[in-house]
């Protein structure tokens, strides 16, 4: 067993109209003026963003507001938000969106606290020294930022996704009502059933010892979501599937379901941030689509991992060999992609990329030949260029 | 599903060797004096106490230290603390030790912070409104004091045991090397493990819808303790044994197995207290004692409940009837205690009070017929001294 660090300092308030409670929040935050983050125009057609703005007048806060955050979120947008903070004295952001908008909060919250340009961090010449605090009204279940140490950026400058880690970025607290989800559509439900399930798999599939507590809560984890994510495409608006698809979405990326592991391998995500970055799909479709290509292409490094995980998640029967098992747990995990109307390759993406474009996201995905991805296998650009290959569909 | 708050602000530091980063961990916290307290001879005799002051000292950190916490810790020793913490101008506590010596670590932080008397707060008479930041170098894993809300003093003057719960408590951060515990003799390993489990079942029996993710993970946290406990008593040094353990009393205990309840039902620690107040016995023995006679007095209020618990923990098979299955489930559990040398009933505990004790006992636990105990049934009592009595043994 590795050790390992778990820090979640962020205050959740889960269910039914907490929403209520976000300017009571903000409050006990002590700050000046608050910057109101959010995206699309959905929030404010639902008048969540109204009832947000209502919260906060009644504890007497003060505010301004950003909007206009899309999937995949832009550099630009964070300049923008940077500038404007600067400007209006702004100490403290409230995110009122997905993990689209609470990325870009985080990455407004770096800029803010420092004097250069804030993607030197995504681009790891320096890490963060600071960060603005940072509040959720959280209304997409899938990235789980709203307790993650994560955010992940868009250059639309050649189309880099990159994302920086650091504790400074944990949110203060997270407002979490499952019935704010009830409207997503079916696809983005899938999705983001997709991106939780895989935040707990990229940590599950590693090259160390593991914990058999931390086993055991991810492998449940993973079987409850799937479970929760099939009763939703046939009724979106079942609360307890919506509870536990949310929850899981902030324990599956919180940290706790990687302590005792060597911190878990993580292609997948990198495979599909140069898909995203190149051809702006839904991260969690993404996700799926690279998936059944990279576990073929890695599972005779693990078969042994790859066998427990059809065994223990996917309700396979052990074959004799564990290869064989591990090769019918990824079949029934496309299945179960299939069956929520995930893609499982490119083409199904809706993505049919060029000679050109496989060869530029695999030179992308391996950061020019500096790095390798991965640790179940480690892979090199060739190893990238023909899991995306393969992947073609 | 009900709502529900979760709030774990404590930085977890785990693993081998993990102990000499507390010098540097409470420079961070930015304190001028400590105040470094612990229980008996052994953190001494082991050199532990001596490497952590060796770590203060190297991190430039002033220090004063009070030792001599015991089991059940004592109202008079957080009194005294309470007065040298003031002498000395002390603001951080590190408890050095387990449950008892954090728990007495929390009474002296609220006591600091507080002009009146800090046994106030265990009365319910006020609710604390500050407490002093402590830190934790953890060495007995048992109570999940190290990340819980809770503290649980005994006022010798009546031997009344109470506990107090506030966020305010929550320990800044937790080292946690499992190679210190295991020097634990097989008895304290035994009843670390009893607590560990019961904090989960305390939670998992109520009287109120569930979360299925926090069943399977409190389900798999019971199963994994109840495997590593039984391998520890073979094996005192086994690493990953003792590792799974240590961090099962963190989870058990934080708040994680309580999402989506209704709090749980928390009779069998309110029975547990009396015992220890009055002889003084181990926590988890006397939790292992009392259990099965509070389990058969209440379980035909929710059969269904007990049944899901015999099969998904105890792996007991299903009966016909709920009833049949939530016995053998219970029996199974007494098993379990048994083959780890936990008592299950008084008379194993060592202790056989007489009928006027037993009377006493009831009207303690009731506090003088001002209050019910339970959930799963609200027991008054009549029903509180027909449990003690049913646990004679």
């Amino acid at each position: 067993m590795e050790n390992f660090n778990y820090y979640t300092p962020t205050k959740v308030v889960f269910g039914k109209g907490t929403e209520e409670q976000t300017g009571e929040l903000v409050r006990q935050q002590g700050c000046r003026k608050v910057l109101v983050h959010y995206g699309s125009g959905s929030v404010k057609r639902s008048g969540l963003l109204d009832r947000i703005y209502g919260a906060l007048d009644q504890a007497g806060i003060d505010y301004i507001s950003l909007g206009g955050v899309v999937p995949n979120p832009r550099l630009s947008l964070v300049y923008e938000g940077i500038r404007l903070c600067k400007e209006e004295g702004v100490d403290f952001i409230l995110a009122v969106g997905g993990g689209s908008v609470i990325d870009s909060a985080k990455a407004i919250g770096y800029g803010v606290a420092d004097e250069g340009d804030v993607w030197d961090f995504y681009e790891k010449k320096r890490q963060p020294q600071a960060c603005l605090p940072i509040g959720v009204v959280l209304t997409i279940a899938a990235a789980g930022s709203e307790m993650s140490d994560s955010s992940v950026i868009t250059k639309e400058e050649g189309w880099l996704k990159r994302g920086c880690n650091s504790d400074l970025c944990r949110v203060r607290f997270a407002v979490m009502n499952p019935e704010l989800t009830m409207t997503l559509p079916k696809y983005q439900t899938a999705s983001g059933c997709t991106d939780i399930m895989m935040h707990t798999m990229e940590r599950y599939f590693n090259q160390a010892e593991n914990m058999e507590l931390t086993d055991g809560i991810s492998e449940h984890l993973i079987r409850t979501v799937m479970k929760n994510a099939k009763i939703l495409m046939d009724e979106p608006d079942n609360y307890n599937a919506r509870a536990e698809v949310m929850w899981a979405g902030s324990l599956s990326h919180n940290g706790l379901t990687g302590c005792g592991t060597d911190g878990g391998d993580w292609a997948s995500h990198q495979l599909e941030h140069e898909l995203g970055g190149m051809f702006d799909v839904a991260h969690g479709a993404g996700l799926a689509a690279v998936w059944g290509s990279w576990a073929r292409y890695v599972a005779d490094a693990r078969p042994e991992r790859f066998a427990q995980f059809a065994v223990n998640v996917m309700g396979v029967e052990r074959a004799e060999d564990d290869m064989d098992t591990a090769l019918r747990g990824i079949e029934a995990m496309e299945e179960f992609y299939r069956s929520i109307d995930m893609p499982v390759n490119l083409r199904e993406l809706g993505v049919e990329p060029t000679e050109e474009q496989f060869r530029e996201l695999a030179e992308k995905c391996s950061h020019y030949r500096k790095r390798t991805i991965g640790c179940v296998k480690k892979l090199d650009v060739d190893d990238i260029y023909q899991i995306y290959k393969n992947a073609r569909g």
